[in-house]
């Protein structure tokens, strides 16, 4: 028969699975002897089968009535014994904590008669009906679902208990339980039922949490910190969790119980304020803990009447700093190793450290604080309306009571999005995230009018100043100065790794990825001065160069008479113009990487997204205001015009259709590369869909090198990013030199939307809703997408073993897609280049997880 | 030592990838002791070779010496004897024949000196010089690739061949080669190397014919019709190829050589006007080669001095109306059994029959005449431009010298197409495929001009009446009668199956078709009407009903309210009055369907394709033409303005994003199938790319069910029409009572281009270039979309084995893709009402075509 209940002394830190988080800590205390109140914990084994079959498995009364009674032995006491009670608490505990889920019942075993013998056995009676008064109130809200209860901290508790219990009645329709076991029983079957909570629901959807798993259920042995003046309760950390330096830190507030703490009603102390033999034991205890858990921890206790008891311990959460520095700190004490150091920091850890910050020694108090949608700092003059931000000629900062698809043109021109309802998956975040763009949401203290806000007292008006936090979500009244983080100059060359203890850190992290990483990095780059500063920061190679960057600005002319070139002359003589310019800015490129490999793609974007907008030109002609080459523009717009631009005449279609395009580009590339000694060109043809239009481009490539008398031949490859190519990945391999997955199109393809069009409309429905996790732009959706990756590598390399593969699309730089692009054996990721040291230091970490698993 | 000739007497008509086409069945009449003048042929395998190295196998000469020997002494003859010269014609010849490649050269072994024999022998002096200038005509063309040699009829031949033999001097750089033996080398290097013309490879290219298979090269003793009076050549057919009537068929020309035939330069007679010896042993000869070939045989022949030679024979080639007669004609007469009649008729042949059609008795002599680019029967008024077309009131034909994208309007608005330049994969071509319009292509006896058009001394007005054949390829002056195709008189049930001998043949393969296969065959239908004719033409229910159409006409207001809507209120309003409506139709297509199952698609398109166009509305309100409503729906469509809408807020995005739209359709479908008992509807999602957007359509459809007091719930499944969707199909299956193919769609999605922008802009390019041998958009492209679809038909299966599963792309209906869907395990497909009968007959080939194997 499946044993569902387990005593405290039978399990340990491995058993997260069946005794939940929580559960399995306080068994690892146990076991490390350290002083635990008694209890047992009831396993995630009967949640699976209360939430399969409406009802706890059969034998789990009988078990809980063994361990209740082995409790109540060990205690000396009698769970709701109206002489001298033992009380406990209830709470949940899965795999993986979880917002939403129902979290804790204090004093489960109060009841009328009970309450007076605690009076009793405590000598305290205020104290006694105070913890009855909590009980019907904590019960009432989680377990029976009352919505509130007045609060009134002047009142007599035990007049308390009695309105709180006709409160009770009135809501459930029934009294509070003096049954104390049955009151053990409705919270374990609330902590079942609450593992199905609409918001648990949508946060495992989002964070792709299995929906079987269940929960455990902790019932310890209550102890009390506001008994006496010498009981109390705290927090505490075995480092700063905040710098990650040496040294233990933490709370600790006398007489109280630990919600008062966690509430903030109450000013909490230094530790070393509290009763020092217990000061002296919990030193002891925390390096214990250390020892076991080779990382920083993070403690609850509780000290009744001058004895020190440990409620819950787990590793330690921390900032991004303190991550990267405790990492190294750990190694030179000999705790861990480097590649455990490697597996404890994250890529994204990395790039909370490279965005640009407030200065912290001048920070005010905030005005207002809200959630932290999309990081970085940013100051600007405040504006209502996404008209103002289009017009204004000085940075500002939109602020809006919520964002919808009309504000996107003014979320492009600020420097940063304030928006007071709404949190991380609204239309604000969504779209803020996807442009890089620093984004505090729902900072519900401020209340949006029509060109001004308020906050309490303060009105802010529109073009005054603020500044705004996207990793804290804090908003400040004024400027505050912006500085560029150490971990950027560092990598820049600015500072050396000495400079700065955090940047010592970073430097030994990331030397020991790129000593153990398999994958390459390189850089997404369309000018010299972006593949040099890439180089700075570790890009092996350019691989991915946008050619059509050059097809704008003071060239637009030149796009022009090619569009409207009426006779194969004319477009070869537009098409002669642009020939030296694009050699130039190739040859620049090859230039700053040094003889590293440089991926250039041919044109991609169809030619009329160089020509104004039909909507505009048609306005401008029928108003009259338009001139004769105006009206000719508009015929070709017209003629251009695309219902669906993203699935029309592009990349190698283009290619194919316009004569000479695509050789001009490939004899400037040729020609570059005679023109720098020792470069490395390498030739893509975007949106290959069938083997045979690589061929075709292929094969006049060839001709022109042969032209330009090439002994050698560049190589010439493919993009892989519509799905057709790499669903006939083994065809399209017999052309190509190398693969390089578009990622951004294969995803657009693949799902068939267009990020344009709606990661501002339905994206952060689709997100509220748990369809995704994350934005399968962010994050390549390994199911789908990936599919398609994996489906291509394995059949191009049956094909040619040796064929090079690499991603160029946004994903090369997002940590998660990259573990996946190293187990799926790519050759390299490439990505922009702020996002090159973060894919460096994950691609060290996909080899080191595969070797171990962290806590991280 | 591999053997690269072979003897007529070694071969025979399995033996097509070997000896090609032409030799295999040559060797074939030798086996039936056919009179067939002696050779030899080449192998593919020395070919493919020659095609590999550069030159022939070294074996070759040694055994075309002695297979030359062999025939010089069956014949008794020498190759180029002065004295008495053997001559031999040399002809290319694949497994498949091929537009592109090198024919054939005749008389090979005439020089100087054995033209001279050759006069002694035949006592025809004349005759021996014009076969001489045949021989260097022929060969100076094809083997050397001088582009023309001036006709002369009148010319004595002798001179012809000092004029000739200049000619080819001057553009090859040489004298007429005047060894006999290097003259059949070289035309047999020729013959290889013809394998390889740009022509050729596209061709192979398009019709998806593997590019190394090689070609055979036949050489065979010359025999001669223009020696003498009762000499002469014909060709022969055992039926007739045009009505499938039995009896033999053919022409003959007296004193004449096969290429005079061919020609058309002088009138043939009946076959009954040859020799009648001749005659006689040409019937019995027929009747052998119908029993052996158990089908309709196409023959040429020559008789020389009285004596009856073969020179080829084949399975012929005949009209759609002759194949299915004489697939019946063959049962009935016992020599083939119903399962391979239906091998040899197909959907393509039975779609012919269906066209509308000339009057066949009124039919006067075309004006012109082109490629029948897109079949059909259209009558109207000449116009010359896009706008003339749009604006004509009346029927119009569009007459261009080629099209281009701008006249796509116009096009849409004409009943036919007719161009002078371009042939079945122009621009006019491909587009009006794709829209099923008639179209003339490449008739190049027209001139088009401004406003008129000229053929020869006629000149057609802009307003004058003419008729195309998009079948024939026939352009007629004024308006000739169009009848409706009997076989859709027979299918709509106002003809029965005796009135027409035709009929009796369709009916019969239709039944035989009905009988044997396991796909069945639904309809696409939006109204009751469609669904009843369908319901005639054989469908087993409807496959895709698009809710769409029932948004526009005088409901466009209710749309206009519900997206104009800025409460819940007003959008629960529009949605209110929208519910009656829809219930309506759906209730209407159940009664049409008679029990039969009926699947609903919710709405699909983004919801601005049912308000103005943006750039209209621009105008109006910029030029101060609109009013305060346009001013607002201006803003709506800016608002809602996608750049890519195909990839946009549509199908079940929509769904999940405006409250209560799918709801309003699903409860009126519910309402409807309670309206209508027996009715059996099925509900299908659009779009959905992820089981979490079906699950969640799911809960709210069954919500209503219940709601509306259903016992039995109602289906519900998806479309499979996003890629990703078909990658992630097992997970879909979960959620899924059933999945429907979209397969237009998933080939827009699959390879990244939308049909509307592209057909026009690059597929006639890409179908030149052989990039594609057919657009993806008529046949399933396997190899990509097709691998999508058998991965979710496998994994959706593998997780639910009954899954059942259809498609209702417009791919439903194209013969090739419904052999796909056969063996890919689909239950059903679906398609327009008039392809119903096509996808029926090729669903019943699809079953015997696995069992055997056909000419056809």
């Amino acid at each position: 028969m499946t044993k569902y209940v387990y005593d405290f002394s039978e399990g340990h830190k491995g058993l997260k699975d069946l005794l939940g988080g929580k559960g399995a800590n306080l068994c690892e205390m146990v076991r490390l002897g350290l002083p635990v109140p008694p209890g047992f914990i009831i396993s995630t084994e009967a949640c699976r089968v209360y939430l399969r079959d409406g009802k706890p498995p059969v034998s789990l009364e009988a078990e809980v009535d063994e361990h209740l009674s082995a409790l109540e032995r060990s205690m000396g006491r009698k769970l709701g014994d109206p002489a001298n009670p033992l009380l406990v608490s209830v709470r949940s505990g899965g795999k993986f904590s979880m917002p939403g889920m129902m979290e804790t019942v204090l004093n489960v075993g109060l009841t009328d008669a009970s309450v007076v013998g605690l009076a009793a056995t405590s000598g305290n009676e205020r104290f006694a009906w105070d913890s009855y008064r909590r009980l019907i109130q904590m019960f009432g809200k989680t377990v029976c679902g009352v919505p509130s209860f007045p609060h009134d901290d002047k009142a007599d508790p035990r007049e308390l208990v009695t309105r709180y219990k006709e409160i009770f009645r009135e809501h459930t329709g029934r009294d509070f339980p003096q049954d104390p076991r049955e009151q053990l029983d409705m919270a374990t079957a609330a902590v079942f039922d609450s593992w199905n909570t609409e918001r648990a629901i949508i946060y495992r959807r989002q964070e792709r949490i299995p929906a079987d798993l269940g929960t455990a259920v902790s019932i310890v042995a209550m102890v009390f910190g506001n008994l006496s003046a010498d009981s109390g309760t705290g927090v505490a950390f075995t480092r700063d969790p905040s710098t990650g330096h040496r040294g233990i830190y933490g709370d600790y507030l006398a007489n109280a119980q630990g919600e008062d703490v966690v509430a903030g009603i109450r000013n909490t102390v230094q530790l070393d304020k509290m009763p020092a033999q217990c000061f002296a034991e919990l030193k002891t205890i925390m390096s214990t803990l250390e020892s076991n858990y080779r990382d920083l921890c993070d403690i609850e206790f509780t000290v009744e009447r001058g004895k020190l008891w440990m409620l819950q311990t787990r590793v330690g959460k921390r900032t991004a700093a303190a991550a990267f520095t405790i990492a190294c700190h750990l190694v030179e004490e000999g705790i861990i190793d480097m590649d455990e150091a490697l597996r404890r920091v994250s890529g994204g850890r990395l790039a909370q450290l490279m965005f640009p910050r407030f200065d912290d020694s001048e920070r005010p108090e905030p005005l207002a604080s809200g959630v932290g949608a999309s990081p970085g700092a940013a100051v600007g003059k405040v504006v209502f309306t996404s008209a103002a931000a289009v017009a204004a000629k000085q940075p500002v900062i939109l602020v809006r009571r919520e964002t919808n698809p009309d504000d996107l043109p003014g979320m492009i021109a600020s420097q940063g999005i304030l928006t007071s309802r709404g949190g991380k998956t609204s239309h604000a975040a969504v779209v803020a995230r996807g442009m890089g763009k620093t984004c505090v949401c729902g900072a519900d203290s401020i209340v949006v009018g029509e060109d001004s806000f308020v906050v309490g007292e303060t009105t802010v008006r529109e073009g005054d100043v603020i500044s705004i936090d996207g990793t804290t979500g804090k908003v400040y009244l004024g400027e505050i100065p912006v500085s560029a983080s150490p971990v950027v100059q560092y990598f820049d060359g600015t500072i050396d790794a000495e400079a700065d203890p955090l940047v010592t850190a970073v430097d030994k992290l990331m030397r020991h990825a790129d000593g153990v990483r398999r994958l390459k990095v390189r850089t997404n780059a369309d000018t010299g001065e972006d593949a040099a500063r890439a180089r700075r920061f570790g890009a092996q190679g350019v691989g991915l160069t946008r050619t059509e960057h050059m097809f704008l600005g003071d060239r637009r002319p030149l796009i022009e008479r090619l569009v409207l070139a009426t006779s194969a002359t004319e477009q070869r003589a537009a098409l002669d113009a642009l020939l030296p310019l694009q050699r130039k800015d190739f040859a620049d490129i090859f230039r700053a990487m040094q003889g590293l490999p440089v991926t250039i793609r041919l044109i991609d974007p169809p030619l009329h997204e160089f020509l104004p907008p039909l909507e505009e030109l048609a306005v401008k002609v029928a108003t009259g205001e338009g001139d004769e080459h105006d009206k000719e523009l508009l015929g070709a717009v017209r003629r251009m015009h695309e219902q669906n631009p993203m699935l029309g005449l592009r990349g190698v279609r283009l290619g194919l259709v316009i004569p000479g395009l695509f050789e001009m580009q490939v004899r400037a590339i040729v020609q570059a590369y005679l023109e720098v000694p020792g470069s490395q060109p390498e030739i893509m043809v975007p949106l290959v869909g069938a083997v045979q239009e690589l061929e075709a481009v292929r094969s006049a490539a060839t001709a022109i090198m042969v032209d330009e008398g090439l002994e050698h031949h560049l190589p010439v490859g493919t993009m892989i990013e519509v799905p057709r190519a790499a669903l006939t990945a083994g065809q399209i391999a017999h052309a190509a030199d190398f693969f390089s997955f578009g990622t951004n199109d294969l995803t657009q393809m693949g799902w068939g939307f267009s990020r344009d069009d709606v990661e501002g409309t339905f994206f952060a429905r689709y997100l509220e809703l748990g369809i995704f996790g994350v934005s399968p732009f962010e994050t390549l959706d390994r199911d789908g997408i990936g599919r398609l990756v994996r489906l291509a590598v394995d059949e191009g390399r049956a094909v040619k073993p040796d064929l090079k593969i690499g991603v160029c699309g946004e994903h090369g730089g997002d940590p998660e897609s990259v573990h996946f692009f190293h187990t799926s054996g790519l050759d390299y990721v490439s990505c922009s280049p702020f996002r090159v040291p973060i894919a460096r230091l994950e691609a060290g970490r996909a080899v080191v997880l595969a070797d171990g698993t962290s806590d991280e």
